[in-house]
């Protein structure tokens, strides 16, 4: 498969790289960024895959996240997606909003037009790129796991209950947990998934727990100044589920904290040494 | 004065802020940055100021400097500056390049029309902003230090071979040390300075440690894959001029290091804490 370089930049001793590829999925071009920590020649190392919210591009994180301090002393590849297919002939929102279609694909294949084209992340992300991944880099493939943010955390609690034997570990910043049921999700999972809400199931945190998926445990932070808590994230709903289901859950309620990059990044090194914990056991 | 917040979020267990207020110098609204440590209430903290380089505004290092972390655990204050003065009636540089103009005031009094009237970001940074910052924040004025980036780190070693008494520290990632001999530095002394090289001394810093200035001792790190190394920064200038002063520099070449943030970010940490020994001794 062909990689092409768009950047490389040495970084806290390793290389934080962005890297496009032509995806059989999206059938469009695809950009990801990759940090590379530092390590020794012919070592293997665990990868974390960090999947981004709505209106983000891989650069977000790689630019704002603060990953790369704690990924070079932990020895934790880190890689970020875009978070949906993009091109001139790839359709948006017809009305232009900024929560479907470019930025906000959600971790879904689509099934309904004229999205289903295009909108194939689930099989990107934990198909396409994680093949393309370990064939490019120095990856365990028995040692990864899985975060995100927002629309992101969705994406990382669904992708690791339904892979559970592939991922270590799974934890998210501000997750959306219930999509069926906030104003967000039934925009995206109706758009792109139809209107029978039984196929929305498998892409819904609490409806995968209910219908038995099953995950070792999760952390999830998120802030409760975050303008987006009581209507879209209700982390509560989280809580009920694994309550119910006997899913060792960390949700922790940071004081004064919001949605933003400036609280994603004061607890990323907290994260990835939780992470790094599970990788290394 | 007038300070307008435009953001305020927690980060780091402190505020990251963004304000703005008109700047009797520049005779526009200007942008700045600060970062506020938490502290115990009554507490006056040292500050340090960072000057960004061509092209920045406050938001660059803001975004991606990785400073809170450090700065939060040190106790420190971190204020970031914009580079120029912005508005509809501000002159740019009339070819539209980057390296004069908006995002390039290069840290001088401009003394040549039809810049005069704005570009005075000498007094700004050294004058107006400390006041301003001084009066709206928990600021012990006695413990300040100053570092920057490229074109700030020129201004970074100029502000303080020129204030000895005001800053305790000073160092620079990749700085133009001597613009009077650099393309850069020729650009933008000549447009804002006019052609008489003499008035560009004081605002070289190979310049004016010539001519009797003076600083207590400098940090500076510069990548050996910068691509501006040998024609624009020339670090072998300020480690001659230093060593012909006697004024005590740590020059560090990293290698494999360019002139991005990724960069800065590695060494940011290494900065902040030097900083702070010297503003709490």
């Amino acid at each position: 498969m062909t990689l092409q370089t768009i950047s490389q930049n040495k970084s806290h001793d390793g290389i934080q790289a962005v890297y496009k590829h032509p995806s059989h999925q999206t059938k469009t071009d695809m950009t990801f960024s990759v940090f590379v920590p530092p390590h020794q020649a012919g070592a293997k190392l665990p990868v974390v895959w960090y999947l981004s919210g709505l209106t983000c591009t891989h650069a977000n994180v790689t630019e704002k996240g603060e990953y790369r301090h704690a990924c070079a002393e932990l020895g934790l590849i880190f890689v970020a997606p875009d978070t949906s297919p993009r091109g001139g002939h790839v359709p948006g929102d017809p009305a232009g909003s900024y929560d479907f279609g470019l930025g906000a694909g959600f971790y879904v294949d689509a099934t309904e037009q004229p999205y289903a084209a295009n909108y194939r992340m689930w099989s990107y992300v934990t198909q396409e790129l994680p093949e393309l991944v370990a064939a490019h880099f120095p990856v365990d493939s028995t040692r990864q796991s899985v975060m995100g943010h927002s629309m992101g955390g969705h994406g990382a609690l669904t992708v690791a209950l339904r892979n559970a034997d592939r991922y270590r570990a799974a934890s998210a910043f501000s997750p959306i947990v219930a999509p069926s049921l906030v104003p967000w999700g039934t925009k995206a999972l109706g758009g792109y998934l139809g209107p029978n809400k039984q196929a929305w199931r498998k892409h819904d945190t609490v409806a995968l727990i209910e219908d038995g998926a099953r995950f070792s445990e999760f952390l999830v932070d998120y802030g409760d100044a975050d303008q987006f808590l009581s209507e879209q994230l209700r982390p509560e709903l989280l809580q009920a589920a694994c309550d119910k289901a006997k899913i060792p859950l960390t949700l922790r309620r940071q004081a004064g904290y919001d949605h933003s990059y400036y609280f994603i990044s004061t607890f990323m090194r907290d994260h990835l040494a939780w992470h790094a914990a599970r990788l290394k056991s």
